[in-house]
């Protein structure tokens, strides 16, 4: 499958040295100067990071780390024991991750197109690192286009009524490819709390409008209605509160009086494209920290 | 007072042979060339002209006319009388302003400035075209910058107890100096009924969210809570629904984690004045139609 | 081909008793009057107008006006002979286009498509209202894109030393498929000034960065050495004055330090197609006058 | 003068026990461990940092860091010391700031005075952290602006022929003042090479285009001939090379055939303060690093 993507390719081989490190913990003196004396012993260059910690009174630190260091592969072990010592020692949650290895990304879509179309495009250009193995739809509308890229297209027809099952079966599938990150490209089913716990913070959606304004159903009707004068989307983790997970990224279009509902989609589709781009890149980059029902974006 | 501003007297001046039709009604065949042949009947010749008619399920049609035609001032009862025949014929709502008349324009403020201060520097620039015979506040913070620019500043506390009183004040300068738009810069005092009565669509308020999110009040602390990554801000007229009025211009700005309540008053406060800058001049320059609780901006 | 594009046969047959007058003139009074009266005494109803006319000065009147009326095609004779009379007492530049006949676009590219990819997905969508007989392209890149949607693809390979072989060829194709707008989505190759000539302000092209800064070869290169913050995207009609031609639309796109050139070129890329696809729209919905190397956009 | 400034006094007192580090150097491996243990064993905490090394083939290190000690007045003398020592083995460029001392910027106006009014504004309203003790200009129309916020003016009239003595008046009162920063907030005199030799990357101008695009005179003239659909403005450190300085910032507003040269302008002035307001508090803020004619902003 992804013999055709030769931009990946291209890129993975170019940072086979380099990995990325992403931890948040209770702040305390020294952190910055233990993981990075660890990294320096190791033979390991800093090559970017972004550091924050919240306000004094919550007192949480944050902090993403990209490094270089010859013969990646062969330390790959040791780099992932050695932190372990280092997470231990300051509470962490932490991911680590070797840019050689590409995650696999999972896309669910049903009738409307779009989002769908531009990750693959993204993706195609190099714009987004993952592996795609696979596509789920509740439709048949998405076939031609993702097989067209030689990834595999599952049919899984869906309703409130065999909900169960249908998530039986699409779990079965995301753990055969073993699948990092699930993105609801405009996935017009709802998740069982059981399906979203299986992946914290590992499902990404696209909501048609700029939360919290218009939550819930035909966001657009409602805009159109209250006269707004920009419409938005955005992107989100999905947790068990409808529209209501940690947003990773939104933005906005103009719209005018002349605009009807219609328009109002049409503007709407741009604009989620767009959000759900971006969200979806900054995750895969190891950019997004959950962090009390909000993201930090490093 | 406009002793002081060059600008607008010299615009005033440059603009003396020019008039505006802001005109909405249930659409039929044949106004535009009523109007047009009206106009250029009476040796007016249109400037600039937008026109728009809603869809036909609902068809109602509006347009803005500027139009120039020497001598104006003579002629100015001639074309209101002219017109008025028109707007029988076709049922309309119009407003004809000719430009060598400014507006009155009344700023309310309370104690935070930005709205007013952006209001008086634009309005200095010459961007805003009206006269500002008066400001009143409740509080005394802007008293030392509006009277800097040679504008009466009226000092009239204000609470819930005494609102009966305090309005009838209010609206008795209003009389006095003739205005024809009040704009709330920051007004932290809701309106009465009654008041809002006297003035429909002639009431303009800034308000500090992109609504629908966060109406009422507090909307930086909610915003901050739900971890929004666009703050915005809501220029709208004021009717009896608080925050429900028809919007007459929105924007947004990008805001991030590292970003307390404070910063998002910050910046909120950059959004606020533009956008109240933009909604205000819209206003002025008789480009908005009030239809249905929405605006057409033409 | 068309058989696959549902939203544009439906809005088509939505519209068939719609056109559009696309005018400018030197400004004299009475124009409005008159064409007004005109669509009027034809039983023509005005949805929409927008009208400019420049600076006293200069005096150019422009207008756009989107009518409608009740069998539309029978009196399309009558409209065309009918107008024809009013433009020669005016000395109007002018166009009538009459919405049920779809313009034919003709796009021309080279080895990067995702210009091409972005108007065929736009255009799938409902949101180019045009045919598309043909695409033409020097080079094989696009081809299996372009036949997916049914659209016949021409590759004519080229080079400086057939330039004249190679525009024959494509001027023959382009009478053939009787084609009104060439849209060239990052074709490689200068057309000479005779190409020119036979399509006047009827070729659109993207450049790739915010003219006039960074004309010619290498924008990205060139920016990323001078270190702007942001790149951008010109869409603009083709003259004979390479990058000088009247500008359609502009954007830009926010870029940093940790841009190198090819991440210039991946942004870019986003840009350019957001630019390009925005100003073919509106030249497809008339809304675009050439007047002294600028572009009125109604 | 700043005892009418309550709102930097405020953020001067809750920051008194902050610092921050700016550095750029050859990159070589170990330099946060370094850094990141000495501030640890002197006590200090990380609040923020953001690092990034250019292209390996370069290899330029670059980093921010803002750190929190108790008592930080009191060690301040043990940091610059022990900094020093780091800063020789590593070869470094850097600058370490207190927060608890306020950097003393000087503001150059002429005659327009909208950036000059942004740049009080915002400071009063706490938005730009910096004492201000003087203004100098070539013109009264600044005086009772800036003396209405208890700034001193300078009234310095300026011309080709008395440049040199100009320029020595100016340095004089720099100096009595100790200034960190100049503003070039709109200043229409060129600055001779040896004024600028003195304050090397510390002297900040606005240009009113987007650079490159309309380099010199006139640009608001020159956009309106080419029909440009954006016009922008351009934040940078004075260098000998007119308009050639690093970029700090830029940003662009949308004009449209409408708009005259003067409508330009009044589009730009906005624009303008907008880009200088958020170019000097980067700077302020010690976010900016010179390197190569371009800025690493972090």
């Amino acid at each position: 499958m992804t013999s055709t993507n030769q931009h990946i390719q291209h890129h993975t081989e170019k940072n086979q040295n380099k990995a990325r490190l992403l931890i948040s913990c209770t702040d305390k003196p020294g952190i910055v100067a233990a993981i990075s004396t660890f990294l320096h012993e190791h033979g390991a260059n800093i090559v970017e990071s972004n550091q924050y910690t919240t306000h004094p009174d919550e007192g949480t630190f944050f902090i993403r780390i990209e490094f270089a260091a010859s013969d990646m592969k062969e330390k790959e072990e040791t780099f992932q024991e050695g932190f372990k010592e280092i997470a231990a020692q300051f509470h962490m949650k932490w991911r680590l991750t070797f840019l050689y290895k590409l995650k696999n990304m999972a896309i669910f879509v049903s009738k409307e197109l779009h989002c769908l179309r531009e990750l693959l495009y993204e993706w195609e250009s190099g714009g987004l690192m993952a592996d795609i193995p696979l596509v789920i739809s509740n439709h048949k509308e998405g076939k031609e286009l993702v097989e067209s890229f030689g990834i595999p297209f599952y049919h899984i027809p869906a309703s409130k009524e065999i909900r169960h099952e249908v998530e039986e079966e699409q779990l079965k599938l995301l753990k055969e490819y073993d699948i990092d990150v699930i993105v609801l490209a405009r996935y017009m089913q709802i998740l069982t709390p059981h399906f979203v716990s299986t992946h914290p913070s590992k499902i990404i959606n696209i909501h048609h409008s700029f939360l919290p304004a218009f939550i819930g159903a035909n966001p657009h009707k409602r805009a159109h209605k209250r006269g707004v004068k920009l419409i938005g989307a955005t992107c989100h983790y999905v947790t068990d509160d409808l529209d209501e997970g940690p947003i990773i990224e939104q933005d906005v279009i103009r719209v005018d009086h002349r605009n009807h509902i219609d328009d109002l989609k049409k503007k709407g589709r741009l604009i989620e494209r767009t959000v759900l781009n971006r969200g979806v890149k900054w995750d895969l980059e190891d950019r997004v920290i959950v962090h009390q029902n909000k993201t930090i974006v490093l």
